[in-house]
């Protein structure tokens, strides 16, 4: 065990540049910051770093001065891997909960997140910019090897339009007479398409917007039991019974 | 869908004395204070009143005093029903998370939430009456019937010993062996037994707990994918799966 235990604890940091041994790379000035002044680290010391397209490598420090360290890729750790196919559509909610919900999904395996603008979205803008930093943060810690996409916002009545039809919309049904979650999750691992989850704002999708859903033929209304859930409690719930029967989360870590 | 949706967003209030039609219940400080200054309700209004014992009422505001209001209930909504016999064990992480962790629980079906010490707890202290707090409003929002019990929190060693050893564990195996949890509710679902799913600390099981946890019959290693899930995550990920496949999920709203 305390071996293993190790590989929770240690460094790990997203990059932009490509990754391969021998060729230095950059770290930007939080990163260098947080390495020098908060973890003490310097020249010499490792660290495992990944870019969503090499793999993950052990990266050794060659120089560090303040603000600004280079790491150099010593050993390939992990081949990249994408995580499945699993988009997370949501109207956004308030700041914190926002950002708590990219992080969750980014830590379940979503690969992309998309917030849609629907009518009784109380929040008028949604910064990308700090869930992209979020779902990184995230990524480094739940030794993902990417991290999810980041869509701009849409209107409902765009994203509607825009939609991939092959691609089934599993909406969580308010009125509590959606299909149970762990039936539909059963087809979608017996049947595979791609697929994904959809959540509203937390005052619900407005009667026309639930009567438009209800006519598009890639929506499915699912259920999540008896009670009541908040936006988020849904989205992270849906997400994790979708991979559990149907996602990656039917293999064991590698 | 308009008459559904003012299920939604109508006020229910958490009682705890016996509800009967015709006999007046006081609503506490906090709760006269709420309806009266924020929600502008007075005398002849009416909320929906639960105490987890009684159902769920109509109630008419039959007096209305400054920070004392008394309800009467007249009509009998829904009749009692309890959540699932589903327990959360949980050692304690740091105060927002495990507020956010009640309120979660108590919106997906738990019956009891057991706070327990661990070698790498952090936190020293938990503040159960306010765990309580978070589970009644979660409670009153979710359109539970119930308030999850919060027991007091136990150190680990006498958790274990007191254990009812006929209800299977389920703890989250953080070096990814684990059996995959959709494969465990399954059995469970064909084979009904009482259950409990145990999350660690934010820095995971000391080694000695995890060799002691191995070696006892009632304790099930279960996997959540490739990925490392926070404690809360991985908490309210497992409770998802086991309630979609072996729980109340598998049926819809009433």
């Amino acid at each position: 065990m305390a071996g293993n235990k190790a590989n929770f604890t240690r460094l790990r940091l997203f990059v932009e540049d490509d990754l391969t041994t021998g060729a230095p790379v950059p770290l930007n000035r939080d990163q260098s910051h947080y390495l020098q002044n908060v973890m003490r680290k310097g020249e010499g010391d490792q660290i495992a770093v990944f870019n969503g397209r090499d793999g993950e490598y052990w990266a050794k420090i060659v120089a560090a001065k303040r603000g600004a360290v280079l790491v150099e890729p010593v050993e390939l750790l992990r081949n990249q891997a994408d995580e499945p196919d699993l988009w997370l559509v949501f109207a956004p909610i308030k700041r914190t909960a926002v950002s708590f919900l990219t992080s969750k999904a980014t830590e379940i395996g979503v690969s992309q997140l998309m917030p849609v603008v629907t009518a009784r979205t109380t929040t008028d803008r949604v910064n990308t910019k700090r869930l992209h930093a979020n779902a990184i943060e995230a990524a480094e810690q739940s030794e993902r090897l990417t991290v999810p996409v980041i869509a701009e916002p849409a209107k409902f009545q765009d994203f509607l339009r825009d939609w991939p039809r092959e691609r089934l919309l599993l909406v969580g049904d308010e009125t509590g007479n959606g299909r149970p979650i762990a039936e539909v999750a059963g087809e979608l691992a017996d049947e595979p398409r791609p697929y994904a989850v959809m959540t509203g704002p937390e005052g619900g999708f407005a009667p026309d917007e639930l009567d438009q859903l209800g006519e598009l033929p890639f929506v499915t209304f699912i259920g999540l039991g008896p009670r009541v859930l908040r936006a988020d409690t849904a989205a992270l719930a849906t997400l994790s019974v979708v991979q559990s029967i149907a996602g990656d989360w039917t293999s064991k870590r590698l």
